[in-house]
């Protein structure tokens, strides 16, 4: 029998997908480059992904869960043509919200949009906030990080239970965890699925913790002479707001001219001043608390360092300088070839971090530009250079020394993460093999066979690629 | 060669402690009954605790990690004279605070007092909020929770590193995690030693994320005519306040007046007019919000509610009302025998739970009563029931059979946890087998293997007393 026919007597031949024009999709994610899958399998049901394993197990087929295709680390894409996809999309009936626990039942093929349209209608949203639209599998593979994270932490901490199929012998599925608050009771085996890049199982469903919805938002774009002060700000704020202040991002002004440059109808606050570094800093709060109140205390705290620390301010109650920091992305592409490295350090670390980053890339290309914006509130840092359109052609080895270096800067230097909230996929299996020490790698991969016994999905967590 | 003579060799004589009179005070956490340890040893850094466990390795002695005795399921105690207790009291250098990354790296045997007390000097803290003063190592290996869950999440979503030492033959020292807020590099192997009742390894060291200690609190005790509004006004209160909202405590009526009548220094802000339940509700903020203002939209919350849902407020800005709260379980102790079942169910459901829980203890036993307290804002219920001193004595059989049917309430009637905050030891390890389906207690177990394969610590993930 051929892959395709076993596969539609498990989940009728409807949704399997062989047609090269209608699998040509599944292969794309946009960025990591094309998968090589030849068929495409829609199970409809937990019970179909169990017997897909099962079945896949007997026959040596290796099965790649896939989300939405928005990762950015290749790991829902086929690396051969035996590999079948399976996507998880038609998992996605409606969101269950139990409104006096604060939590939803989400299928793993949800997007977080619908997620979060379902959860508003409660008063409710699972904040995780991010330029794409994953779907809930997905985050939970490669354990999303995202805006607010100082605030309301990953997708780790926000997962309460799931449902999950293993890879063993007879695809068993389990459910990890408990859809409470509270809970001490064993191991959390649910751990080992989350950021597990769909290599220790098929996480089918799960329970998320969600949060009140803000009824007050306001937000502050704030132009520096440099990245400096940054941090003494981030302190201030803290202690002023406490757990009001839900992001605190920074963009240097490479990455600001390319968001804007590319995207006119941005208004850019600063009239063409342009400032060294910026910070995007969020306050939210509850219906007790109005904007114009945020506002006030916000210019409290800001208004007297304008002079010094700061050089201008503006403020927002809606998306318009929250506009400005999520068109940075496309704003880089727009520029160039992007070179990117998902890095965090210790929040201190921020600064010097980027002045070695940015003195170590200079020593290898006159052409790379580091275009770093991120999340300072967390130490996350999209440490991403451009290669110019229309300069020299594209250097990939240059490239490659400068990813390498910038990792390191971070991950050595700093005692930091190569991978802050991207997961690990075969974009970047070669820097967790090389930054992981080989005892925790082979813990790693051992913990990985115990769950996971058949081959399934692209990471082997010794390191190895597959 | 002797077991101290082997441990002397290793830690110095001055720190194997073997006179009866010394060992005692390590066979006593003053609740989960008598340890049967005759050997302690008091290793003074991480090295001599690798050096220990490869040396038991090789002996066949099982080692007993031990932090400051506060545990409530035994699972420091030692089970047999052979097994050696590890006490973990000299690795509590000073906590290093960094005050820009907002972490603390501390040692597994500091006290949270202390830790806290070095925080509060950067204007920082530890939140996990509890009755008892553990040590930091204890806290990890029981995954503590506390009254102000609800806003920053139990030691597990705090935790961003740790060191161990795993126990196996070479006594692996491992350190997992980066000091960082954000990582996504892989599996998150430091989770296996978290909530593992130091059955895993021995945890030496963590970095820990701190907070902003709030510079302004309010707290209100609410009385309600029975517990069914509490659900409700917590729901207003988070729609109200969002994070500003750090704690939200249930008190049953039996459990008030059990803590009134044993601590005559407390007032009772209800002048003797007892009410049917008892929310204690706690906003703070940081220094941009005054008292007065955050007591002033408390009332704005509350008062309208007076005569309806509500029966009474009082409200404090220090600690009288939380000494209340705090004054419960030893109020119990005084009351009588406790049979303490620490438990939690999705938020709204604990009116339910509660009433099933009296309905069903009262057909067994009609000398126990439910004097239930605990943390509505998470779920989680202290359960406890008290066997009145003075009454026909004390029926074993009867406790055993409310306590398994007040576990299986919360776990199978609500799909709640059996063990919400307190771990898992030999104190509950029974209920652990009973409630945990058996795939995954052998998956836990074999999880349990792979980092420890060489037997230490009291529990047996399969389910198994040891």
């Amino acid at each position: 029998m051929t892959i395709p026919a076993g596969l539609a007597a498990l989940v009728g031949a409807a949704h399997v997908v062989t047609d090269p024009h209608m699998v040509a999709p599944y292969n794309d994610d946009g960025r990591t480059g094309g998968g090589q899958a030849m068929c495409v399998v829609r199970p409809g049901d937990a019970a179909e992904v169990s017997a897909m394993v099962r079945w896949a197990a007997a026959a040596g087929v290796r099965l790649i869960p896939q989300g939405r295709r928005s990762g950015l680390v290749g790991a829902g894409l086929s690396g051969g043509d035996r590999d079948v996809i399976v996507s998880l999309e038609r998992l996605a009936a409606a969101p269950v919200i139990d409104r006096a626990n604060r939590t939803a039942r989400v299928e793993a093929g949800v997007a977080l949009s619908t997620l979060n349209a379902v959860a508003a209608k409660h008063g409710l949203t699972f904040p995780i906030d991010l330029g794409a639209d994953p779907a809930i599998g997905g985050m939970i593979a490669s354990n999303t990080g995202g805006a607010r994270l100082m605030r309301y932490g990953d997708v780790r901490r926000n997962v309460l239970s799931l449902d999950m199929v293993r890879s063993d012998a007879d695809g068993t599925a389990l459910t990890l965890g408990r859809p409470v608050w509270k809970d001490s009771g064993g191991l959390d085996l649910k751990q080992m699925a989350i950021g597990a890049s769909g290599s220790t199982g098929f996480v089918t469903a799960a329970t998320l913790a969600l949060h009140p919805l803000p009824a007050t938002r306001v937000t502050a774009m704030i132009a520096l002479h440099s990245i400096d002060p940054a941090i003494g700000l981030l302190l201030a704020a803290e202690d002023a707001f406490g757990a009001l202040l839900t992001a605190f991002e920074g963009i240097s002004s490479t990455a600001l001219q390319a968001a804007l440059a590319h995207a006119p109808r941005l208004v850019d606050p600063f009239a063409d001043n342009c400032p060294g570094y910026v910070v995007l800093m969020e306050l939210s709060a509850g219906a007790m608390f109005t904007a114009d109140e945020l506002e006030e205390r916000l210019g409290r705290l800001l208004m007297p360092m304008i002079g010094g620390a700061i050089r201008d301010v503006a403020i927002d109650r809606g998306n318009r300088l929250w506009a400005i920091r999520h068109a940075v992305p496309d704003g880089l592409r727009a520029a160039g070839r992007v070179v990117a490295c998902d890095i965090a350090v210790p929040r201190g670390a921020v600064p010097d971090f980027r002045r070695l980053a940015i003195e170590r890339i200079a020593a290898i290309s006159d052409t790379l530009v580091l275009h770093d914006f991120g999340h300072i509130g967390d130490g996350g840092v999209h440490a991403n250079m451009v290669w110019p359109h229309g300069r020299p052609p594209f250097d990939p080895a240059a490239a490659d020394a400068a990813r390498a270096v910038v990792l390191a800067t971070a991950a050595r230097d700093f005692g930091g993460s190569f991978s802050a909230e991207h997961g690990v996929g075969p974009a970047n299996i070669a820097a967790y093999a090389h930054f992981i020490p080989p005892g925790q790698r082979m813990l790693a991969g051992g913990v990985q066979r115990l769950m996971a016994p058949v081959t399934m999905g692209r990471v082997d967590f010794t390191g190895e690629l597959r």
